[in-house]
């Protein structure tokens, strides 16, 4: 089957992701609900009985050649093993079939490459259900989430990557008749511009975003005509084994080499992460992590020609200080602080309030009223059967548990306390609510540094004012990728925003309802800025994609 | 006076620009012939003089605040001192002024920062003849040269580096109004999206092209908000001067700031580049130079956010395998290794040619005919006294004469000595014809070193494939800014252009007539390719451009 057909087919797709990318305005190419009007009537039951199909089997990748043994050791936070076995690849032979698969992709043209992969995202978008189930039960997020965040939200990222990627490639002609007069004569030359990758990318997955953190690094790196290797986290692999394998069938059935995608599987007891990133023909590097693995990783680079494209840990601020309804404002905070038990890389940690209270159309609130307001939303939200478990999910692993515990245990003020929390039909779920806590801006050792996990502080502050230099100093100093205020006076938003761009950090202000400021939504939110401690990357900006490659020109007489 | 009228008054030339960057088509903004007709009948005139007039003087600078002492001691490569004493900064100086500069400047408009800066080239433009005879008697350009390298050539390249940034950060919409649709209910965002540049930038200049290696820089850091100050090299000040002092006229007479673009100057006794480097402050360096001291800078900024942009030494080199027009070919490259005494970055220094000899359409001829017959075309170039002392100019430094006494004695067999060259009217003048050795593939230690300066190496090899081979292995280790391949054949031509690709270097195929490979035109040849050992930067790619700036997201409810 040949895929010169690809490009025209998905040239509506391709242009409406770039408008999009371009306008910033709401684009969705795969719908969000996982709806059986969508999907089809029984795409859920189907996606569930091919999970379980996966459950205690080995999982075969029939189109990545050279494995040697076999790896695997996941556990769902909801409270099994499982038993999946992944094929395991040596890195030389990764490497060896990624060198090969180079050869004939990076010749293709960006058009012919753009409609492969769009019809790449197309097939794998068909298990999306089976993606949800196998990243519900590896990161332990609530189905919804896991079907969204690894299903469409993910699979729009790698289209806005693509599409990044296009427009980039696209901003210079691909060839030009060259002709300079001087004077009586001229000279004529033919010029061409080659798009030459850097190569070989490795793109290092997350154990609780397997799918929506390594998308954009992958597709931005295969669109720029690169080869990638995934590795995934050891704790969630199942969720991109799957998108990989069809991948990997789709390119075979079209004639090209299925190895431009391939995946790295390892364990944590034999991990392969340094001595792949070590490689020299590894050329580019996408890392989402903590930022201790990060910072090596960094070390490890020094004096390669490698591009490192990074999202590390942070910590995220809010400042609570004029608000519109209260109740609404703390609705929101609420939903935020449980969603997937906190386990996001946005979700707000230390929440600053003017220690003499909140500002609302009914006078002030003090910042003990807010604290117990917020305690009764969690617990309005998490205590509600029908929505707290679903939305608070599983603990995706015991460190998180353990650092809930130590969180208890630092001396500080409780104001919600964590508690266990029942998931209907997963008994040994590891399931807890959020441990909400007390600090003084004095306690700079603890709130300075991130609590992944269902873990916030309240901290009060002389005024507005003050809260916004904490928030600033805080994120040069420590990196965010969130920072929420909530402010109603102009001036004063004007203010927070100045000083929040000089902190390098993407801006939430008075979100109410169903929008929360841990989602970043694909073409519209670049996700990360590039711009402080906590990464060194953005989804997907001009930068995320021109340093994959270089232009070579060609000019002939 | 305002600048808000600027945008459009130079929107007709930042949109000829912003297209011929697209299309890749022959572009000039500036005309490069230096003619009385096009920028008026005095103007040479004019400009000796002023050049004159700044001889055994202080030099002024009088909207860059905060002097402390003179400092200043160019020599004409023609053979005199200019005496020019320049004030000298601190660098906590050249800091404070530019980190106030910036306050003003990152938060103007793309359009107003493009207005401004256009007008600030258009109004320095008034002063070529004077700039160019200051790059003469820096640098020891041909004054011809000297006027267009550092005129016109410099000053598109600017237009060029304006036009990127403008593309990129026009790429996305500054705001949006994001529509989330939910059912029956919606969620309403206002989106901004603000260019945070990184600060400030340090452009270090090199002692040949002082101004046409540091605009690109300099101008894509300030499109993009950035300020910039000029670190000038100790033996090429004025011609860079001239260009800041009218900037600076410039903008403070339009009410900006004029620090956004500040010169700092040093000596060789008393360096001040790796103290600037070192700062905290400065967040992009852009450098020209040695690789002995890129290599040092990459160092320093290991374990910093700074973003470095380079362009160090490579081993340029030509194949000469199949010709249709020997005697076309080698005028060309005759002209080539004579132009500027080989002293730029892009001159041919290792010549191939196969053993057996060159195929032209009338039969072989022998690798030493072919020899011989490019002596006789450099001595047909530099002794004709109308040609040669301006083609040549002067050797910038008594380095350079040194390296071809070296050279001389390395004890290879010489195809064509290197002699004084008489400069009219400038008895002292370093001026010295080419040297052009014969080498042979395994004087590795030799051929892949650079020889800055007139040398070059003619070297016989099996047959055109080990030619590039040895060429494409020489580039990957060693580095190079051009590739001159002379070959007939389509599939050889198709050959050679995959394996350059490879190697990461711009290629010249069959060049004859008045274009030489040493060139790289301003819009259409993208100046160095960042892919192999000479540089990681291009003149001026998206990647140029967008790693000087992050995209701060701010969205509110």
């Amino acid at each position: 089957m040949s895929f010169h057909h690809l490009y025209e087919q998905h040239q509506a797709t391709l242009n409406a992701a770039i408008e999009a990318n371009r306008t910033r305005v709401f684009h969705a190419h795969w719908p969000e609900p996982p709806s059986g009007k969508i999907y089809g009537e029984t795409a859920q039951e189907d996606g569930l009985n091919a999970f379980k199909t996966s459950l205690n089997n080995s999982f075969a990748l029939p189109n990545q050649q050279g494995a040697n043994g076999n790896v695997g050791g996941e556990h769902s936070p909801y409270g099994f093993p499982l038993n999946v076995q992944y094929p395991a690849f040596a890195t030389d032979t990764l490497i060896i079939n990624a060198q090969q698969a180079l050869i004939q992709w990076k010749k293709l043209s960006l058009q012919e490459r753009a409609g492969i992969l769009i019809e790449c995202l197309e097939r794998a978008s068909k298990h999306f259900f089976a993606i949800g189930f196998s990243t519900m039960h590896t990161t332990g997020q609530g189905f919804i989430m896991a079907f969204q965040a690894s299903g469409p939200h993910a699979f729009d990222r790698a289209l806005e990557a693509i599409a990044s990627g296009f427009m980039a490639v696209d901003a210079f002609a691909e060839s030009a008749q060259w002709t300079k007069p001087m004077g009586k004569m001229q000279v004529d030359l033919k010029k061409e511009y080659h798009v030459r990758p850097k190569g070989i990318n490795l793109t290092i997955g997350c154990s609780t975003f397997p799918i929506w953190n390594s998308f954009p690094g992958m597709f931005a790196s295969l669109i720029t005509g690169n080869v990638t290797i995934a590795k995934s986290h050891p704790s969630a692999i199942l969720p991109i084994a799957i998108c990989i394998r069809s991948f990997q069938e789709t390119l075979a059935s079209l004639g090209i080499n299925p190895h431009i995608i391939q995946i790295a599987v390892d364990s944590k007891d034999s991990p392969m992460t340094v001595s792949l990133a070590e490689k020299s023909e590894i050329t580019t590097i996408d890392y989402t992590g903590s930022s201790s693995f990060g910072n090596h990783l960094e070390s490890l680079i020094t004096g390669t020609n490698k591009e490192l494209f990074t999202e590390k840990a942070g910590v995220n601020c809010a400042l609570i200080g004029e608000v519109e309804n209260l109740d609404a404002v703390l609705d929101n905070i609420a939903f935020s602080l449980s969603l997937y038990s906190g386990q996001m890389c946005t979700t707000t940690q230390n929440i600053y309030i003017p220690k003499h209270g909140v500002s609302t159309p009914d006078g002030i609130i003090s910042f003990d009223d807010v604290c117990t307001k917020l305690k009764e939303k969690v617990d309005a939200l998490v205590l509600n059967e029908k929505m707290g478990p679903g939305t608070l999910g599983a603990l995706h692993s015991p460190a998180v548990k353990e650092r809930v515990e130590k969180a208890r245990n630092l001396g500080l003020a409780i104001i919600r306390d964590s508690e266990s929390v029942l998931q209907h039909g997963f008994d040994q779920a590891l399931s807890y609510s959020p441990l909400i806590l007390k600090a003084e801006s004095a306690d700079q050792s603890i709130i300075n540094e991130e609590w992944f996990g269902p873990i916030s502080f309240m901290i009060p502050v002389d005024d507005i004012s003050a809260g916004l230099q904490a928030m600033k100093q805080s994120i040069i100093k420590h990196g965010a990728l969130t920072a929420l205020v909530h402010l109603q006076q102009e001036q004063l938003i004007t203010e927070a925003t100045e000083q929040l761009i000089d902190a390098g950090v993407n801006i939430s202000f008075n979100l109410v309802g169903p929008i929360w400021v841990n989602q970043s939504a694909g073409f519209s939110d670049f996700h990360g800025t590039g711009a402080n401690p906590a990464g060194n990357a953005s989804f997907a900006d001009l930068s995320f994609v021109s340093r994959r490659y270089n232009i070579i020109g060609m000019r002939r007489a």
